[in-house]
């Protein structure tokens, strides 16, 4: 249907998530179309990206400078860390604007069925900085799914040989929730949580 | 919240169709997360694409080669010629297998509108072909747009110049199509185009 440079554009692009053949098909076109204006410019930016991005020694992070821009900001409170599952959650985190802590990724969970063991998270580096670095609190921010609450699990009992403090993020009602759409299982864990009004 | 790479990878990423912030971000994290696999090919196929793409000086078609593949595939029916608005409606009518002919790509429609005058369509090309080469059919494959329908129109008038014959793609019921659903004006024109059963 189209020559072999333009299939081979299509399926790459069908491999990003959310992206069929149809719009990959779409996305090839407009592409084609801006060429100066957008493919090129989004070609170099893949290639820069993908080769000034570390893994974080520190954090587990991904970025272009290592320590990332997280672990140099000094304005940042060096007492608390917050764990997350992956670079989204962090991401996620930052958008937020409400911590201003640091962080540490475990690059993943836990997971029987699909063989994560906990040496193929970032454990080891977390309980090694709990331990010597200034932290006085850990705040686990995994998924509240099975196996992020299993992963959280996990890494309250090995924290327990350091000194800090481990809490986790409150579960209940999202704002703007209404209880009629939620499940049992947020109104439950809210209910328990409940707080003087 | 992240470093100016990742950013402008994401800004970059949100300037493609039907891609959001959101899906921009998850598009970038998954590139980020399949490095090797996935985002230097990317990259790659992007610039390789961008540098390689001409368009067809025959039939306006891009394509990696001038003439384009198919302007020089001696096997289709030297006789036809089917006129549509732009790569996308190509690619559409390639992917039916129903038509063997070579193609003329005007890259546009006539709209009053956004200005876009005969001069900037490929339209004078299209009536030298008609008259030069061995056509004997021009298909009209413009779209059932008002701008597709203008555009139609002006190409039948100057083709009467030519020996051609001109027709255009038949309006009616779409395969699979149920009466209840669709509009007055295709319920319209596939009463007026009525066969004999």
């Amino acid at each position: 249907m189209t020559t072999s440079a333009i299939d081979n554009l299509v399926a790459l692009l069908s491999r990003m998530p959310g992206v069929g053949q149809r719009s990959a098909r779409r996305m090839a076109l407009h592409l084609i179309r801006q060429r100066e204006g957008l493919m090129l410019p989004l070609a170099d930016a893949l290639r820069n990206t993908a080769e000034s991005i570390h893994t974080c020694s520190q954090c587990g992070n991904l970025d272009t400078s290592d320590p990332c821009h997280i672990c140099t900001d000094h304005r940042r409170d060096p007492h608390t860390l917050c764990v997350v599952e992956d670079l989204a959650d962090l991401w996620a985190m930052e958008r937020g604007h409400v911590y201003r802590g640091y962080y540490h990724v475990l690059g993943g969970t836990l997971s029987a069925i699909d063989g994560r063991s906990p040496a193929s998270l970032n454990i080891d580096r977390l309980v090694q900085r709990a331990a010597n670095d200034s932290i006085q609190e850990v705040i686990i921010a995994t998924n509240a799914t099975v196996e992020g609450q299993t992963t959280a699990h996990y890494i309250t009992e090995r924290l327990h040989t350091t000194n800090v403090r481990v809490s986790r993020l409150a579960h209940g009602i999202p704002m703007g929730g209404e209880l009629d759409y939620l499940d049992e299982g947020t109104l439950g864990a809210a209910l328990n949580a409940r707080l003087p009004f």
